[in-house]
């Protein structure tokens, strides 16, 4: 497949670029300031209009969004930026869009949980995107959510359970988001992960 | 009518439920920390949760949204207080929302234009907040979208024209909120205006 990974510089998108090339797709990596060390890059400001955005999403199977502004531009990267890239992905006839989102991004009531509590302008960004995504475009979407990012070895295992959060080494995450592109009942789900003890490859066959 | 002014402290707010207190209704005012001189008020804050809300509903016909964090505050006040309330409304049986936004909230390609290309962050809260209200709730909305607010005498008169940005004056912008609640078809609108030469009674029949 030819498949978008947008926020290619990132600590998932980097490992993800590099994973969905391994397995044998043809991945152009998007990046904003810093052009990451992949076969394949293009240059994608959030900031441009939906337009300005189309180019790059020519003959592209799947659109990864795993761009972030770590709190800095919440409100043109994490939210509008997202959202625009989904409009592009649509008006280009791309179907198929995979997002990386956060724990509980969907439920308020749990934003007051452990350290989710002092991001909630972040959760709000994330949320919103979320539900745009699910409610607002025809895309074929998936979204996971994981706990706190660790730069920690993969441990191949997960738990899908939404009743507490917990870590995720980027690894994992990176996996997961890899793993539902192939999982048809993936498609149309949210899927909140954490560590856990469930290998990852029957923790997406059982979703 | 039992009238829910959400913002009443706010320059706006507080003009508002004073011309919708002298027009017989029952008025209101909500507030965050500055409790305004009016015959009715609530604290309502703006961070806290959906069924917190609820409370200030009960028995009223009509919701009005004029808050805003003047910048400080977008995604939790301009985009998430406001669709909280929303959110409560809805679940308290109100049907009636007019919501105060701004000139070409919903229409990005226009957020280059003049003053509004320093505002993107305050455009974005205010597009999703719009966005929220048209598509994912059941209220008959009604949604104002002012140019530059300037503190000056009403005039009287208005343009609902959308092809150039202009100034209003808050007493207009106030006549104009307090006209579509009596407006059939000011229902399920977005009206853009400007200070124009219409009246504003004659601008609002001619919706």
């Amino acid at each position: 497949m030819k498949i978008l990974v947008v926020g290619a510089s990132g600590r998932v998108g980097f490992q993800l670029a590099q994973k969905l090339s391994a397995q044998g797709h043809q991945v152009i990596g998007t990046y904003g300031q810093h052009q990451p060390d992949l076969p394949q890059t293009a240059q994608l400001d959030l900031h441009a209009a939906v337009s300005e955005m189309r180019p790059v999403m020519t003959g592209v199977d799947a659109v990864y969004f795993v761009a972030g502004s770590r709190g800095r531009d919440l409100l043109q990267t994490d939210l509008n930026g997202a959202i625009k890239v989904m409009q592009a992905a649509e008006q280009s006839g791309v179907t198929r869009f995979i997002q990386l989102s956060s724990a509980y991004a969907l439920q308020p009531e749990r934003w007051h949980d452990g350290y989710l509590k002092t991001l909630t302008d972040y959760n709000i960004a994330k949320r919103y995107a979320d539900e745009w995504l699910m409610h607002r475009t025809t895309l074929t979407y998936t979204i996971v959510q994981p706990g706190v990012l660790t730069e920690t070895p993969a441990t191949g295992k997960v738990s899908f359970d939404e009743t507490t959060l917990g870590e995720n080494s980027i690894a994992d995450v990176v996996s997961v988001l890899a793993g539902v592109l192939t999982t048809a009942h993936a498609q149309e789900k949210v899927i909140m992960m954490k560590q856990g003890d469930q290998p990852i490859a029957s923790a997406l066959a059982a979703l």
